[in-house]
């Protein structure tokens, strides 16, 4: 039907990432990926690829990506992983790096992230060290990774001592984003990348919170708020990063409830059973309010409007929804001093003064933080 | 005797790697290692360090090194690895990432990598991808290390494909080099320093050259030759990294000998019993020199000079001073096209046009090396 085709090259969107000569563009749109082989060849001519993607992904979504490269002549090898976080280690990177290093690509070819969060930083991290710096194209397909982690050049592995210590900023040169191959995400990772997106609201962008509380069964079934929602959050993102690539001042925003978050995954072992980096980052964003009305800087009411709309989309708010062992405060605070936001023993926090107002405090006394956890936890 | 200290005091020069905001010094002179301490409190104070050495420099120089550090008052922690280039290895990656992340230190603190070339290579890989980023010094204590190695930020590992395959650029934020401690360095792993020596002048410095031939004895001895000899080599180097920081052009001329040398020490399975790198090296300048000859490129009495000044200071010349099994072609051929230095397909050798004239040939047909390198073999 024309009207529908319309309605999709509307929301067909472009996000430029403005970062000088290190400049890319994020694609936002329904069925790109069977368009990729085109877009290789004008934008890469010559460039053969190696695809980095985990084995549910390529169960999933490979097949499409392959047969349009095929048929646009790129040559290409694929790299499969197993799915989850703990690829996200010293192993993955080193299967990674000699599997990359096998196909014989050369420094000019392209290193093709086929996944989530977990493959985009661990494929970003292979390119940025592969012969010091492949260039590499980000294709993510799970909604955090389309709305956060494929956007900024953070890449890395965790190591025991915690999550993302070992990496480094390595820009991508293209990010394609189809919002169709979120159809086949489950519900859960869904929800745990929504959180991200809720977080830009919560960040500087109050309009957007209310927006997404109104519109969010509509991106979640995947109508055109969808698109509209995942620009509008890459923006948000791009802007950030744009003006502090590096992460030196304002770039630690992004890093709101992810403190708290970081440590509750690092307590519970990675274990996505138990909790997914999103499900932290929501638990971490409410502990953030909480800490921010404990320090009197924030009203009670923001929490709770915050509380009640992570709760609507299935979220969880608090510690205590998290399966297993009940973390102790010792537990996490040795986490959150791990955390790489440290600096000369004071601990920095994103902090909120209202409904998306948040700011970079970076004179946290680490007592007052580990009270406010013994008492959560009592 | 007072003469003798003015000329120590004349001994100490400083070389400046221009870099924009990754600016840095590097001190060259006797008896640095005592003054360390003094040094880290007045240009890095309040930050702590994490000692990067091996257990053959460990026994020779770690002493004097921390007992510099504590009489300052500086906080640090030393890290042993098992010497040698077997070190540059995945394992030898986590290993030391890990045990930095056990120190606990941060952003702003200090990574030192205290040994040749093997520890500044890892522990500069380790201080750039820890945090996405922390400052290392480099003290390097061979020839090589001194000379080349820790100048310019090429940090990295290596992988079963080959030598530097993984790693980044990452800029230290000084170089301390003591002439004293390579008074503890085996003639064998002195003179391969010198062929990286050797290699500046014959890059672009022909006055350098003839200068080394009339000076060399009194640079092995440790006369006041050695300090100047240093000074030179790492102002060439200084030089060209400043004008090519990333390798996109005239860096790759410091590759002299180099594709050649790497392929070779593939062939020698990096057994430091059969080859050194910098014995690769001599060798691989030799083999550039002969190819360039065999493409009427330099007159062949060129060849005769540089091989002739080589064995003079005790340096292997061609491929059967290798001790073990011999070379064949194709073998080395296969480690030649896993070098980094590749481009669709041709391949960028550094050829010459007679003494300390070498240029950058990115054009050089596969067929052609092939051919000399089994006559050479025959
Ligand atoms: N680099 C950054 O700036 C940044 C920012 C935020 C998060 N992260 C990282 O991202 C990671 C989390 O990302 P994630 O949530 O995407 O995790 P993930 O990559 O593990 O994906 C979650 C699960 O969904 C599966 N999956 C992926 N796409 C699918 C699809 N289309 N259909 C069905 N299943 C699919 C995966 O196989 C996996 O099992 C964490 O490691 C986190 O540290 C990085
Ligand atoms: N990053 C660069 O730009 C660059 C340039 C050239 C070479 N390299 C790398 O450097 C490495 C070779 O460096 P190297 O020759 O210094 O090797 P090395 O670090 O292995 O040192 C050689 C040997 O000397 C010992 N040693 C070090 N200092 C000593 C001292 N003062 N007294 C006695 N023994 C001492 C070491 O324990 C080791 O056994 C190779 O891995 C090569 O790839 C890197
Ligand atoms: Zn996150
Ligand atoms: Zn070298």
């Amino acid at each position: 039907m024309s009207h529908r085709s319309v309605a999709e090259a509307e929301n067909c969107r472009l996000v430029r990432v403005e970062l000088a000569d290190r400049s890319y563009d994020i694609e936002i749109g329904r069925d790109l990926l069977p368009k990729i082989g085109e877009k290789f060849t004008s934008l890469f001519p010559g460039a053969k690829a190696a695809i980095i993607t985990d084995n549910t992904v390529a169960g999933l979504h490979l097949e499409t990506v392959e047969a349009s490269l095929s048929k646009a002549g790129v040559e290409y090898h694929a790299i499969e992983l197993p799915a989850g976080e703990k690829t996200k280690s010293y192993d993955g990177l080193t299967f990674a790096c000699d599997a990359v290093l096998d196909t014989r690509l050369e420094r000019g070819d392209l290193v093709i992230a086929l996944g989530g969060g977990v493959i985009g930083d661990l494929a970003g991290f292979v390119a940025g060290i592969i012969r010091r710096g492949m260039r590499f194209v980000q294709i993510p397909t799970t909604l955090l990774s389309q709305v956060d982690s494929s956007v900024g050049g953070k890449t890395g592995i965790n190591s025991g001592h915690g999550k993302n210590l070992i990496g480094l900023f390595h820009q991508p040169s293209l990010v394609l984003a189809d919002t169709a191959v979120l159809d086949t995400l489950p519900r859960r990772d869904f929800a745990a990348g929504y959180a991200e997106m809720a977080k830009y609201g919560l960040i500087n962008d109050p309009d957007f919170f209310v927006w997404l509380e109104a519109n969010w069964q509509d991106v979640f079934a995947g109508g055109s708020a969808r698109e509209e929602a995942i620009a509008r959050s890459c923006q948000a993102k791009a802007d950030v990063v744009a003006a502090d690539e590096l992460e030196n001042g304002q770039r630690a925003l992004l890093n709101l409830g992810h403190t708290f978050g970081h440590a509750l995954e690092g307590m519970a072992e990675y274990d996505a059973e138990r909790l997914v980096h999103g499900e932290g980052v929501a638990i971490g964003m409410v502990l953030a309010h909480e800490f921010s009305v404990r320090l009197g800087l924030c009203d009670p009411a923001v929490t709770d409007r915050v509380i009640a709309h992570l709760k609507d989309v299935g979220l969880p708010t608090g510690i205590d929804e998290i399966p297993g062992q009940k973390p102790n405060a010792e537990l996490l605070m040795d986490f959150i001093a791990q955390d790489k936001k440290v600096s000369r023993g004071n601990l920095t926090f994103i902090l909120t003064r209202g409904l998306g107002q948040s700011y970079v405090e970076k004179s946290v006394d680490p007592v007052a933080v580990k009270d406010f956890l013994t008492e959560k936890l009592a």
